[in-house]
């Protein structure tokens, strides 16, 4: 233990100071935040951390979609750069902690390298990715998966939220249209610590999860179209009501979710319908769904059979239905050597830990596909997450964190 | 026929000349109307309707609730009025004759006993209620409803709609804040010539149908909590998703409705959910449905079965429900004298007619209470409303208005 004090470590107290300041920003109904993108307290929010960041001497650049990099240079500019990032954003509902530790873990890292006045190899970059949650334009993880190259800028730019309010001019507004070209760069590593938004390392009373990999997740939006008709004398055996198709399709899909329960889960948060109004049968209807399990020819199997209830529900409630967009993750790849260096690095470090797999997606998912990546985890309070009562400890985070400041500093070094 | 002939009757193209332009204020997607109450179309078709009685020499009053009264005098101003009224706003997909039929066969009437220099004893007034759709403003035929005493106008004032908007508020911004009380003053009978909304007269090739009751129905609105949590990690044991919920309960009721299929029914139009967004179970839903049926004793027990279900459902989403706001329509008793008049008058006049129930809500149910009322049908297309394709022609509604015409002199001149 006393070689280990003398290694090193983070100043715990100012994380936490730096998220209460965060959790400050963008309050939501209960105890958590409600900071959605590209909204004047993701405004606020970032602000605050350009601040701390310049604070820290980095250099901030803001690429086209929003994404903020703050940077902290290297002896030697012309390698590329160890990156440490998540998200700012949150929920409608969501907490504190969620993508923010990530965050401003770096942020820790950096204060904790200046303070020491210890330089690295290469430059480090601490990263805000905008909108990563999908709360409020779809879909989730969208600013780092244009980053990767999954999604289009132009795209990104383009698309409308649930007021038709358009992400391009939105991003115009909190004055974070930056001008840096999207993705196109060399990373040498990218680093993402969040909460493990599970049980288990709580359970285990561990203070850090190496992911290796995550559930398999297939995704799907469905259209349905029916008619308008009044509600009142449209016979049963004449109704082509779509709310009801829809219905059956969200309880068709929970009950394919016990099926495999557990571990796998089949999920609907979402609905439209229009005109969703009293007397009038709707015309038409939109569910999201997803299915998710740790073997990805299960969740193959989950969608399949999904498939086939999205036409007996078609049937039933006498509606047409569409398939109008898929998605899936959960099949990315994390880098060995690095999971491989995490782990040596705890174990040099006295910290206790795990390998995991991934229910929830992450930024570093989409990170895989263009540098060796690592995903660390560390606990939260009962597995709560997007949920305003969300929480995490001090004293079970500031482990994760130093193991992450030490596994960059030997990546940022080779 | 030749002494028919010589009977006093409306000028069929003319009526038709005021539907027409009607049909052109607050145009549907497709070509129906979306004319939703105290909306600018609203006030437009208002003014159009204030304008026309004007010019046709009557006195307009509005009451507090926007409903309007156009009065053309009788003989003798100390006697209760005789009324023929109905709506003219639509649903969000709305036809162009449903309601607005009502009132523009009103203004006809007022015409057609200009032309000809008939006075009458009781004093004629042709009446728009605001908001009978309930498309905007729930519960429907509300305002109908505070004339007859059923609603407070200080609770419909305060009312908001789905974006929290204001009754009061948007009937004064539209200019339709009258002055008079509302209620409160006897009318003599009231009389309401409303398209079938089903497929019955059409089918038996008959021009007007006398309504001698209704469905009985009965709705409610349930509201669901849940939790909320990350639709990613949480196992399905542990999910509280208002939605899930709320869909089964939609599946049941529908259920219900094909249990008394036919001629009962079971309807879920409408549906809210909170946060309904990606990532995040949501911990709120809140769904209306109705049950109807000719019979009161079947319509309460799809009722008491909808119940049983309520708390099966929930114990299946792991979710709670309260029922927020119950209601019923249809056990109201129209008068058997003025449903004799009608058919005695149809009968000279050589018009075919048939006694009918009424399977959707319509303003005469209010009145019913307060005064002896007549339900008049008369043909649509199909049997189609709540539909922008809803349909009528001319030649299978002029006689139900000539009878209507008949039938309100004979009451006006008692």
């Amino acid at each position: 233990m006393n070689a280990r004090a003398n290694l090193l470590q983070i100043d715990g107290e100012r994380l936490w100071a730096t998220l209460e300041r965060s959790g400050e920003i963008g309050p939501g109904r209960a105890q958590g935040l409600c900071r959605l993108p590209l909204t004047d307290a993701d405004r606020d929010m970032r602000d605050q951390f350009v601040d701390w960041c310049r604070e820290a001497g980095c250099e901030i650049s803001i690429d086209r979609i929003g994404n903020i990099f703050a940077r902290r240079p290297g002896e030697d500019e012309t390698l590329a750069p160890v990156q440490i990032g998540s998200h700012l954003d949150t929920q409608v509902a969501g907490g504190k902690y969620d993508g923010i530790l990530g965050v401003l873990a770096g942020l820790e890292i950096v204060r904790t390298l200046n303070d020491k006045g210890i330089a690295t190899r290469r430059a480090l970059e601490v990263v805000c990715w905008t909108n990563e949650e999908g709360a409020r334009f779809q879909p989730p993880m969208m600013c780092s998966g244009a980053f990767a190259g999954v999604y289009d800028a132009d795209w990104i730019l383009a698309c409308e939220d649930d007021d038709g309010l358009v992400f391009g001019d939105e991003l115009q507004r909190i004055g974070y249209d930056g001008k840096a070209l999207v993705g196109g760069r060399d990373i040498d590593t990218y680093f993402e610590l969040h909460i493990e938004q599970g049980p288990e390392l709580e359970a285990d009373n561990i203070p850090l999860g190496i992911v290796t990999g995550g559930y398999f997740s297939r995704g799907m939006v469905i259209e349905l179209k029916g008619e308008n008709a009044h509600s009142g004398p449209t016979p049963m055996d004449k109704r082509k009501n779509a709310l009801v198709g829809a219905a059956m399709m969200i309880v068709a899909a929970n009950d394919i979710g016990w099926q495999q329960h557990p571990p796998g889960k089949a999920t609907s948060t979402r609905i439209k319908v229009w005109p969703n109004k009293p007397g009038i049968l709707p015309d038409y209807a939109q569910i999201t769904l997803d299915f998710r399990h740790p073997d990805k020819e299960t969740t193959l199997a989950m969608e399949a059979q999904m498939k086939a209830a999205i036409d007996e529900c078609c049937e039933r409630a006498n509606v047409s239905a569409t398939i109008t967009h898929t998605w899936e993750f959960g099949n990315e790849i994390f880098d060995d050597e690095c999971a491989a260096l995490v782990r040596s690095t705890a174990a040099e470090l006295g910290v206790s830990c795990r390998d995991m797999v991934s229910q929830a997606g992450h930024d570093a998912y989409n990170m895989t596909k263009i540098a060796p990546t690592a995903l660390l985890f560390s606990p939260c309070k009962d597995g709560i997450s997007h949920n305003e009562s969300e929480d995490i400890e001090l004293a079970y985070t500031t482990p994760a964190v130093n193991v992450l400041l030490h596994s960059v500093l030997a990546r940022a070094n080779r």
